[in-house]
């Protein structure tokens, strides 16, 4: 009983063992011929380039912050400098999550088109396997981190000041343990958005002097640009999402813990402590949960790859909500809970994160249909493309907006649903609910990239034919994944802002947010332009950085001798330069605007008018985010639904016809959209949140005049009773036989 | 002083009276040859039997808002069945305010075109004052309406029942007043989403079919739809205008006034009255300031035609400025005034509307720079057309998204100065005193299209080559002013709601909105959503209405002999049935929306919850507004841009090369953002503010506990004590010689 809270990060651990595993046995896979490595390796080498000169930038970002998070948690007595050092560890963290991510997909590629050559089943193990490496990967790291550093704070705050579990002394170990979802929070804003500009320049830059003006295909070799291109989707796609979902499981969590220190929860078997600790632990049951689903995906040569990962995907979510029925009523206490006078019990928790589960599958749902290839609103922007550019682009405007009312709707009943179920902790826990799962969502999400990039490499080492068209039926599933993984983030990216403005509230002392106040309705006008900006930025800098691209593509096409006839080498290198100096110069007015803004208004105008600045942030980024995503996913398919030809007004019309020329078009305006702004504004309404609420204690009201319950001193032992070297070899052991048995 | 309450509704006369005399003058101007007085004819009969097809449709929907009404004034005993009476006065003079416009611009568009064979001051002075027609017009009705309705409601239900200035039986009153404005808005709102679709859906599908695969110019006789387009321009650009702003000046009049009598004033000369009677003596006012500005709009030969209506328009603001602060000090009383705990004094008010007219200058001047030619912005696009279609769209898509920045920040200083000058009255009286020189605006915007209109007739009447440059020098000014009105219409709209808003707190008894309400926070997310719904179904009907109108042209270039050679005449009537019928079906379900959400979501989850809906519409459509419009703005003029030739990288661009036709597919997605989503915002915001003002009674909460301050009961005598057949006649002598002496 006493052991639970080593439960936690001792499930980090398994999650990580996972990765190391499997990220071994893609390495020990084939990785085809000397064209293919070479490729390969450029990718590669481009990737780690990108990489390693974002960090050096984010180096100095983090130092400033440090600095600066070191001299707020000096002050307050809520606060601790040791807060710093969570920061780093959560930056650290974060950064490596991408680099997982990004490594495995850069092996997991090439040994992708290699396995095509065999069979579709055998790619799809190559591919996936790469994606759940980086699923177990973030989800790992993520619950090792939070979980280690809370048992070590509360240590250092709580037990050795003999603090209760709703005291100042919780309250300052949860302070400081948010430093680390703010670390996590930062680098995924950078590595989003600067991945976003890196991917989107060379994809569109390619596309534009490749595609349109030289009349080459897709991934041909003699486009200078096509290995930034097959970089972008691994620093975009690969690295971009999972320092993402890395930030977004954190904050969740976290969140949850800072609304759960305000729960009292009287009689449980904590001390008070449930409320705190049943978030970690939701999250630690979801990686088993997530694992029994990575390991149930498989398909026979000819089956249905989409119905694999479905099959996946939908038994950790049962899985899910199975276990989280019994932790949930092992950890609370059976009678009632009560928060901010909300009184509630167990089940009620229970429901909570049901509600959460159904949330993020309709929304997975809702964004599929939007975007799906023969569903209407794809269909209505291929009649548009008929007429030309213009009503090409308007049409998916159209769909883009329309696309927000379901999913508005569906979050507007969870947020009421899951208040109604346990007040505002219940919306923090539908949160984690949903979010348990993304070890497997991210698995699947991950999947998609690595299976485009093995086309690119099949392509460029012109592999047979077949190979192309395995993985192409797998990149058409990593399409609509892509889009229902987008709908995913959004969701939780939307429900992890409430919780943390919620917490944002108690931690800053204020128990209502007035609208009607001119001053919060001032910040609620403010926070709603931020996502435009942000936008606007973003966009442009892709718009910069792609005419950069093509006037450097069209230069060696222009002076390099035998480049089309294949005899010149292009330099691929120069390209892959351009796209990194651009991507690391451009994200950073966009981080500068998240990180800053929530400082100003709160230091300047106090926790009420932020608290109206993170309202208005958080409703018209979730807004741009569903429009601009979607808008640009129905424009991708859209133009994808010409290749195997489409019914316009009684004619068959294909690729390279005028209606495709101009379904082009819709999908270039929709690349930055999709791939660099729209998702973006996860982390951007997360960001603003989190940083909120690092300095809530120091621009709180003052104390409200009515005592907090204070629950008695701490009992709670946290000693292990069990030694991890008694447990981990057998642990290891069961491991081991689970996946070889699977091979 | 007895008589002040008359002096209102006479100053509407005096405009309606100026009304009069113009349209009479207009009307007395050579109209030009038989064939301008056929085409002209045209365009007139088109736009006629719009607005007849309309208003017959929106007599079924007065009819049926009448009877829901009808039915709420006859429960609760804050309501009246009057409120019908108003109601339907305020939808016919909104009606009316579009008629008149219309009728005026449909002859002075023609006697422009003729008088341009003269000279341009003469086209100036026949275009401007068609202009000045329509902004005296609207006011007039306006200001008549109001204070007519205001006597006779006061009448009614206070002085019969011996009421006092914040009783209840003034609650009464204002609330039986806010029918008109309902009327007024619901009109506006059907004038704009219908005048929108109808003149895009035609000019769309002019250029597609005739510019670019005819390869005939704009305004070509021999294109069918080309009179659609140019009676759209008449339907959209100036009965829509007109409504919209109608209604603006209603609901912001009507919101201070129903703020007022929350304010306690005691010591003044009329009982308590006066910030009652404040907001409509400042529009009375501003009728007078805007007589003097346009009556100082002249231009000499080869004289600058934007100084000449800046002139106007600065003496308009600067007289209303001056007149205001006498005006404040005589009504308002000399001591404290207080509302809802904020107390102020007259120069606080003055200051109000002080802060009002620079937020209304300020965003007409950002509103300019992000849509005018050779600013950056602008050149940005321009400069991304050299890339082809795709980076034109997202240039704009960015240039748009970045121009809510400035205007949001202006706008949110505005409403906390206005604030800290005289609580939330202050937010109301700035609005009031922005809108003060609505007539002036509204001349100088319809000006615009009228000249554009010319410049058609011109074309198609095949007038010689120096009318049609004379008609393009003002068309080009018109494109400025409508630019600088949309930001001012946007600007006016945003404070209005927030006098709405203001206003419908009080009237449902709610003191606080907190957004950390569960249920107030989803509101606030499906407020927010509105706007993109709207805009999606406004910017798809424009779409399916303009294939209709392509194929019907595409029909008729096949079907009729002789039509490309001029022998043979296009069917212009079935293009014009075209846009009319799309137009009428199409405004339904946007239209419905606005009206249906406020009434569903106010009696199901009550005032607290309506109330983060209208911030959440209010917020987004404010910038989803702004967004389309400037983007629209942009895309225009740097299609223009091409026109006089432009500098892109080192080489002069013109008109037909690359960059030349991938800014034209920018000026087409941007049509129908500009000129229907865009505009439309404005009044969806107001009118859902106003459904929830009007069912505020319905769905208050319970009374507060504070008893509200009683007054003492009237003893302002509202007889008049001068006959208007004793000053009538010299007024109007005056009147006479000053637009004698002009001419």
């Amino acid at each position: 009983m006493t052991n639970f809270l080593y439960v936690v990060p001792a499930l980090g651990v398994l999650a990580l063992f996972y990765t190391w595993l499997r990220s071994g046995w893609v390495s020990r896979q084939d990785a085809g011929d000397e064209r293919m490595r070479t490729i390969a390796g450029y990718i590669a080498d481009g990737a780690i380039a990108f990489l390693k000169a974002e960090y050096k930038v984010l180096t100095i970002f983090g130092l400033i912050a440090s600095a600066f998070l070191f001299y707020l948690g000096s002050t307050g007595e809520k606060s601790s400098p040791v807060i710093v050092i969570a920061f780093i560890i959560g930056a650290v963290f974060s950064a490596l999550a991408g680099f997982i991510g990004m490594k495995i997909a850069t092996k997991a590629n090439v040994r992708t088109a290699q396995a095509a050559r065999t069979s579709l089943s055998k790619a799809l193990n190559v591919s996936f396997s790469g994606g759940s490496v980086m699923g177990m990967g973030v989800a790992g790291l993520a619950v090792l981190g939070l979980g280690s550093l809370f048992i070590i704070f509360y240590n250092m705050f709580v037990l050795r000041y003999n603090g209760g579990a709703n005291g100042i002394e919780m309250e300052r170990a949860l302070e400081v343990l948010t430093g680390f979802s703010l670390g996590a929070e930062s680098i995924a804003l950078f590595a989003r958005v600067g991945g976003g500009i890196y991917t989107k320049a060379a994809d569109v830059g390619a596309d534009l002097v490749g595609k349109v003006e030289a009349g080459i295909p897709e991934d041909d070799p003699r486009n200078p640009a096509t290995i930034a291109d097959n970089v972008g989707d691994n620093v975009g796609d690969v690295a971009g999402m999972g320092a993402d979902l890395f930030g977004s499981y954190v904050a969740t969590i976290l969140a949850t813990m800072v609304l759960g220190r305000e729960v009292v929860a009287v009689g449980d078997q904590f001390n008070g402590l449930s409320p705190i600790l049943l978030p970690m632990a939701i999250a630690g049951m979801g990686i088993v949960a997530s694992l029994i689903g990575i390991l149930c995906v498989r398909v026979k040569e000819g089956g249905n790859v989409q119905a694999a990962l479905n099959l996946g995907n939908y038994i950790s979510v049962i899985v899910s909500a199975v276990a989280a029925f019994f932790l949930i009523r092992w950890i609370l206490p059976n009678g009632d809970l009560v928060i901010r006078g909300v009184t509630f019990n167990a089940m009620n928790v229970f429901y909570a994160v049901v509600v959460g589960l159904i949330v993020g599958t309709l929304m997975s749902i809702i964004t599929e249909y939007y975007t799906a290839m023969g569903k209407r609103p794809v269909m209505s922007i291929v009649r548009q493309s008929s007429t030309g550019h213009a009503t090409t682009v308007i049409g998916g405007l159209a769909v883009g907006m329309e696309s927000t009312v379901l999913p508005i709707i569906v979050l507007a009943a969870g947020i009421i649903l899951s208040y109604e179920c346990a007040g505002l902790y219940g919306v923090a826990i539908a949160a984690a609910g949903m979010m348990a799962t993304t070890a497997m969502q991210l698995a699947i999400d991950a999947f998609g990239p690595i299976a485009d990039n093995a086309g690119g490499i099949a392509e460029m080492s012109e592999l047979p034919k077949e190979v192309r068209e395995r993985t192409d039926i797998l990149d058409a599933v990593g399409n609509t994944t892509a889009a229902t993984g987008k709908g995913f983030a959004i969701a939780s990216a939307a429900l992890t802002s409430l919780a943390l403005f919620a917490a944002f509230m108690g931690t800053a002392n204020i128990t209502s947010i007035d609208i009607s106040n001119a001053r919060v309705l001032a910040g609620l006008f403010v926070g709603a332009m931020i996502p435009f900006i942000f936008s606007a930025l973003a966009i442009s800098a892709v718009g910069r950085a792609a005419m950069a691209m093509v006037q450097e593509v069209r230069r060696q096409f222009r002076e390099i001798p035998g480049i089309m006839e294949g005899t010149g080498r292009p330099e691929y290198e120069k390209c892959v330069a351009i796209s990194t100096q651009a991507a690391i110069r451009e994200m950073m007015l966009p981080g500068a605007i998240a990180l800053i803004v929530p400082i100003i208004i709160g230091f300047t105008m106090g926790p009420e008018v932020l608290g109206g600045t993170l309202a208005g942030v958080t409703v018209s980024g979730v807004l741009m985010a569903m429009f601009q995503s979607n808008a640009g996913g129905a424009w991708d398919n859209a133009k994808k639904s010409f290749e195997k030809g489409v019914m316009i007004d009684g004619t068959m019309q294909y690729k390279g016809s005028d209606a495709h020329k101009a379904s082009v078009t819709g999908d270039t305006v929709g690349d930055p959209f999709k791939d660099t702004s729209g998702p973006s504004m996860n982390i951007l309404i997360k960001l603003m949140s989190i940083v909120s609420l690092v300095i809530a204690p120091h621009i709180a009201a003052p104390e409200r005049g009515m005592a907090p319950v204070e629950l008695p001193k701490h009992e709670l032992d946290i000693r292990p009773k069990v030694r991890y070297a008694d447990v981990a070899p057998q642990a290891a052991e069961a491991l081991f036989m689970l996946l070889r048995e699977r091979q």
